[in-house]
């Protein structure tokens, strides 16, 4: 069985040592945390006005706020800086908080196509930050769809399961 | 609804600002490659050797080998080493890897057991990076636990979604 990173790095066609080349040079204190805020403010103003309802939809549960806040305490903390996300949510814990969110094929490229414009819009991102960010977004989005179809395999284990119980239990 | 973190905190007893003082120093550079190896190896040996089964038939499905290996990369990367986990498996994902575990409060204390064994018995590791290990490996236990409650959640959902598919969807 293919493992997480095998299909991340099948799907997105980025190699593992390219998706992780962020940790080589310490982002955060090369760009600073503006960069990072208006990089996530770009991206979701882009998202929440995306007019493709099926993709907006995915987001309609959390404020644009929450989820720029969410979004870029965990870049900052993933590429050299403070552990911001943590100290106040926890542990990443990418697959499990992705969990109510259908992470399709399409939902991933939509989600980066999004990305990419953000970066682009963005000035004070220089070009070599851009292709490492570039590659651990893409891989990490099909990570993502990888971990999307762990949950439906545990999903149906889970319900033959149930179905063989007495419904007392 | 409490969140992750707070149902870690309150079951581990662990404030977040106490679980995370593990980045307030970087542990790899105080301690070392050898030292993580060695905690992770000294930690499985106990696990492995356990006199309950119920506690120790969880880890069957892996060798000894990998677990110590996976274990001790985590650790690395997370306490301010090389992302030697990430290169090889992608982001740690706590709760989407432990999906298939059934981490309850019990399991989390016998896991701690051993950890606080091992973390007493390995030298070469100070008081006050013993205790931060210590809270930080508290905390995540306990926000497994939590991790590990909502994908039941998921499966009530989701039984109940597939119940009223026709079969053949």
């Amino acid at each position: 069985m293919q493992s997480l990173q095998e299909k991340a790095s099948e799907w997105s066609g980025v190699d593992p040592n390219d998706a992780f080349a962020i940790d080589e040079t310490n982002l955060f204190e090369k760009l600073g945390l503006q960069t990072f805020i208006n990089l996530s403010t770009n991206f979701y103003n882009r998202v929440y006005d995306d007019e493709e309802e099926w993709f907006r939809s995915i987001f309609s549960n959390s404020s644009k706020e929450d989820a720029i806040r969410n979004q870029y305490e965990f870049f900052v903390q993933r590429m050299g800086g403070p552990p911001l996300y943590s100290q106040r949510k926890g542990h990443p814990a990418l697959i499990g908080r992705h969990r109510l969110f259908p992470v399709s094929h399409k939902a991933a490229e939509r989600w980066l196509q999004h990305m990419q414009h953000a970066l682009d819009s963005v000035t004070d991102i220089d070009e070599d930050s851009k292709i490492k960010m570039n590659n651990f977004f893409r891989h990490t989005a099909f990570f993502l769809v990888a971990g999307d179809e762990l949950k439906n395999q545990n999903q149906v284990v889970a319900c033959k399961h149930a179905a063989n119980k007495p419904a007392a239990e």
